[in-house]
């Protein structure tokens, strides 16, 4: 039995083609480490990084290469972010569908006298934006929001939080985990002063990459995390003043920079357009699929506008992990069950502690594999006795089409499947 | 011209052989994370980082593998280490021979209260360790200190800073960035509470991985510096008690894990006693031919015993950083000169700020490759007219042979070169 991957929120699996060969070479015949010597492979290293700093910067129409930093993944960029920039007393806001990444840091910062709110999402991880500008308070310094729900999929309206952040002065980070690579993630549309990235998810790059695009602004208020040897003002004892050197200590991970490169030049030549399209074009399928399908429940929004092809599911009447369990075991399809590193999320969405089945779609699934998910939940799936009562629920998204908005209150009754998939 | 590469110091290269083809094949054929599925391939590889885990306790001789955490380079463990460890008002010691990777962090520790001290060391870089107990403070809570100096290759005394720290119940925390993998680094026996190493040198995988072993009462102790999802308690918004997820949070650098688990194998099969008598081998070579040329003058010690084959070559009267541009140019020989992001380390050695030109000699280097280094030492050092009519004078590590000692203050008078190298 083939495994069908659709764990793709976790790690982006298959990688960009010819992404592992790529590493290989440069391990097997480069090798050589940047700013650490003066000879021509180290010199021609460096430039392969800074050319990838500018690719980062076309993808996130971001300005200066300088400001593009490398870290070991997001969770360190974020915690770059958050821990580098409050101070004792500042007040902090995100929203309550953040990723632990976000939650783990601000709970350790609140020792050291930093405090936060979240904004309330509605049920299907709609931030309620009206509720944001009476939580601002004199002393808030940040707001950190993640782009789209690693959790449900819903996409939070980051311009129009960037616009609030912009009227009040106030500096607003984008966790863009589940977007960078399939949405037009725009540093200055989105009224942003950094944006943290990961390079093993949508960017289709290797494990152990990630990193942060950020203002000059912010920047210099910002005290580097982690501090070491740059290659550069090697006669002081301070961390150099310039970027990237001032965030980037130690030596880097050049066999990820160069499978990071190696990806974002795949997503040039297919296009981020055409991933989005064929991946979108699964989600309804998948949609489509499952409201029809009794005893299971969609935690967020069926309208294919306004979310990612990130799709948590509930088994009525059963446990998930079981459930996640035998997917595999019966079907050979691969998800990610329990909180998903979210439990305020799951908290919003009503799915705590039970938490949910995650679906999440990459750019080399196909049709075929979607049935065959949707084959494998419906078999799974526990009709309970009054819900093979109900009405049928035709899936409004396929008749309006992608980019339509659906109604978010929609009851979670699901009607007897009519039909094959 | 075929380059000669003498910057191990820095990164090691060639790597084990075959590590781009194994990192290759886990990205194009498993691809799967950690702690964030259970389905086959997730768990598979959960086992595959653990017996990493082991294969590092093995080498280190320390007793549990959940102890061992992985990081992105030995600068990011040695923050975590000091940043996690050290409050407001605590002291710390360190050797007057530290890279900026312990100088940096320390530095800024200052900010927040916590105040350092440097233990003298000679001008050969040797530790003047009965100066080390007059500067034990009540409130002295870390010692940290570098195996061997990344600039001219000598051993600090570990095992007796180990008693000492024993004596008075102060942690200790090594830095083995320039001896794992070449030495025998045994936790237990030199005193150890934390040993910080790097994946990328002497253990010959890639760049991008590093990592520290921590007893357990040092870690009850330690402040996550990077907190986030781990992939487990993940109804909590605190980091989990338990090691290692306590200190791994977010996505693992997993290629990079599994090609420092490739590199480890290579170890074990080749035997790192093996690869130390190589290397002793061509530096006693070096040094033999080093003694005989005028205008050059070795920053360390002459001995073989009390150092590790990285070697700082100071060609008096010249500026050498256009001498390792030359030594690329004309000879194809690859070095590193300047600072060597340890401006500490120069100071004591009395040749900041003009730094030194580095010869690290890894495990494929060639008695060749030595020997056409030297003939470029040769060709651009200029023998000043005093020291033409100097006395021969013997390098006497080559009589004496590996493990034995040498005078420490001889003089930098170097005579003419009298035979063929």
């Amino acid at each position: 039995m083939k495994p069908i991957y659709l764990d793709n929120g976790a790690t982006s699996f298959p990688k960009a083609p010819g992404l592992g060969s790529a590493m290989a070479q440069f391990i097997e015949e480069v090798g050589s480490n940047i700013n650490r010597g003066t000879y021509r492979s180290a010199i021609n290293t460096e430039m392969v990084v800074m050319e990838t700093r500018e690719m980062l910067c076309k993808l996130f129409h971001f300005s200066d290469p300088s400001h593009v930093l490398f870290t070991k993944n997001i969770t360190e960029s974020l915690n770059v972010l958050l821990k580098g920039y409050l101070r004792p007393g500042d007040h902090c806001l995100v929203s309550s569908m953040e990723h632990n990444a976000v939650m783990r840091p601000l709970v350790q910062l609140e020792q050291q006298g930093v405090t936060f709110d979240r904004v309330p999402c509605t049920r299907q991880g709609e931030l309620i934006l009206e509720e944001m500008e009476g939580m601002i308070h004199p002393n808030t310094k940040l707001v950190v929001m993640l782009h789209a729900s690693n959790v449900c999929g819903t996409l939070l309206p980051i311009s129009r939080v960037g616009q609030l952040c912009k009227k009040y002065g106030i500096p607003l980070v984008l966790d863009s985990a589940q977007t960078a690579g399939l949405l037009d993630v725009n540093f200055e549309e989105l009224g942003l002063s950094a944006l943290a990235f990961t390079g093993h998810k949508g960017l289709l790059g290797p494990q152990g990459m990630g990193g942060f695009l950020v203002s000059d602004s912010m920047a210099q208020q910002l005290i580097p995390l982690i501090a070491g040897g740059t290659g550069s003002a090697s006669d002081q004892e301070e961390m150099p003043e310039f970027l990237p050197d001032r965030f980037e200590a130690g030596t880097m991970n050049l066999p990820g920079i160069i499978g990071l490169r190696h990806a974002l030049c795949y997503l040039e030549e297919t296009g981020i357009d055409t991933i989005q399209q064929r991946e979108f074009a699964l989600t309804r399928r998948f949609l489509e699929g499952l409201s029809v399908i009794p005893g299971v429940r969609l935690q967020g929004r069926w309208s294919l506008k306004g979310r990612v092809p990130v799709l948590s599911v509930d088994f009525l009447g059963q446990d998930n992990a079981e459930v996640a369990h035998r997917l595999e075991q019966e079907f050979g399809i691969l998800t990610r069950v329990g909180l998903h590193c979210a439990p305020s999320a799951h908290r919003t969405l009503g799915t705590f502690p039970r938490g949910t089945v995650r679906f999440s779609i990459g750019h080399a699934n196909t049709a075929q594999e979607i049935d065959a998910a949707l084959l494998g939940i419906q078999r799974l799936a526990r009709a309970p006795q009054s819900q093979m009562q109900g009405p049928r629920r035709q899936f409004v998204g396929v008749a309006q089409g992608y980019g339509q908005s659906m109604p978010n209150n929609r009851s979670h009754g699901r009607p007897v499947r009519n039909r094959p998939l």
